[in-house]
């Protein structure tokens, strides 16, 4: 997969490309991620990227001029998926993690402080997201957050292909709650169930506790639908205690 | 504000803590931020930090004992909130960056790959967050853009007060489309109202165009029964087009 990340602050990159999963992916060359400052596609004398809001207000807008030039330098630019950050954009989720894996060229458009002229949004990008409803300084936080929930669902990145499968939001359930040494810790113990060695009893309580959590705390998650006839006995009993 | 980090990847950390907003908080003494790996705080000959979970299964788990001792190693950590960042906590908004940016101490607490063994969840925090409905690869990340969120509503970090008044989910409603030079950019053109320089027409277009925006994509946002009237029929109106 490319990525291409237009920003005005290409620093704010390092720490991340530079560690974990995504050095790991860049490494593994399962991944190249290019950084461009658009301000160095601004063709005018101070390398002016953005400028006040036509009918006034508060706050600066980025111009066409530098993105879409910063965009259209870019090797086959046409057939990327074009991602704007944006408080505006449709909410991330995993389901479009999982559509994006399958894409061989992501470009990402990150702002900063200011919004981008419509015309980027109406003629340049083919998406727009949001991770979330808060506000952020930039787009750059935004972006990190769906390279990494994406690239770690490629081929060869994460060692252990299991943890990809039993993750949260790909099951739709919430996980149950771990445990590891020691037995005892201050005065709190591990289950007994979990030290019981019977797999399938184990297997149970587990998949009783993931329901007993989502319910509680994001009953919105479960697709009822897509339940088996169990799963259904099993959360009339919760709902009953 | 006094933020403490703990995590296993200080150095993931670097570029955005050196740029930007979170930079400038510093530079200006209204945030302190500090990052703590825990695997200092291990007892063991290697240092080591998780361990295999209890009743099988795949991945790690973080073990209680180097996290407790690291949060507790803080000058005043019972008077902070401790934020776990997992898939399984409460959705982070715009409503919580709001409220904890009236704490004095945050702690926050990034698992990487692994989860966290249920008795830190249980007796050790206060608050657990998710960023979003997504897997991400540690809470690194989520810490960053809870951090980000947070820290730019403190007095004196944005340059213009007012750019955080208007800002997206203050007002529950999404932006209106922002233009700026040039006035015709290819063959697209700014919409003429915004040169009209009839401020009153431009604030109603400014509004319909929101309203707009926000019921075709965000109507989950609307709250009815904090609109006016006016606010009201123009609902009605958007929706009968």
């Amino acid at each position: 997969m490319k990525i291409d990340i237009l920003t005005l602050f290409p620093e704010m990159f390092q720490g991340v490309l530079g560690s974990s999963i995504l050095k790991r992916a860049q490494e593994k060359e399962v991944v190249k991620i290019n950084l461009i400052n658009f301000r160095d596609f601004s063709t005018s004398k101070h390398k002016t990227v953005d400028d006040y809001p036509y009918g006034g207000g508060n706050g600066m807008v980025l111009k066409p001029e530098p993105i879409f030039a910063a965009v259209e330098s870019i090797t086959d630019h046409e057939k990327a998926r074009i991602i704007m950050l944006t408080p505006q954009g449709k909410t991330f989720n995993q389901r479009i993690a999982e559509e994006l894996k399958e894409e061989k060229h992501l470009i990402f458009l990150c702002g900063h402080y200011e919004g981008f002229d419509e015309r980027i949004r109406e003629h340049l990008v083919t998406d727009e997201l949001s991770i979330g409803d808060y506000v952020l300084t930039g787009g750059e936080l935004a972006t990190m957050v769906v390279m990494d929930s994406v690239v770690r669902l490629l081929p060869g990145v994460l060692g252990n292909e299991g943890s990809v499968e039993t993750d949260s939001f790909s099951t739709g359930l919430l996980e149950y709650p771990q445990y590891t040494r020691p037995e005892v810790f201050r005065e709190w113990k591990v289950p007994e169930i979990l030290l019981s060695g019977h797999h399938q009893k184990i297997e149970e309580w587990r998949r009783k506790e993931s329901f007993k959590r989502t319910l509680e705390r994001r009953p919105d998650l479960i697709d009822i639908n897509k339940l088996d006839e169990k799963d259904r006995a099993l959360i009339k009993e919760l709902k009953r205690d």
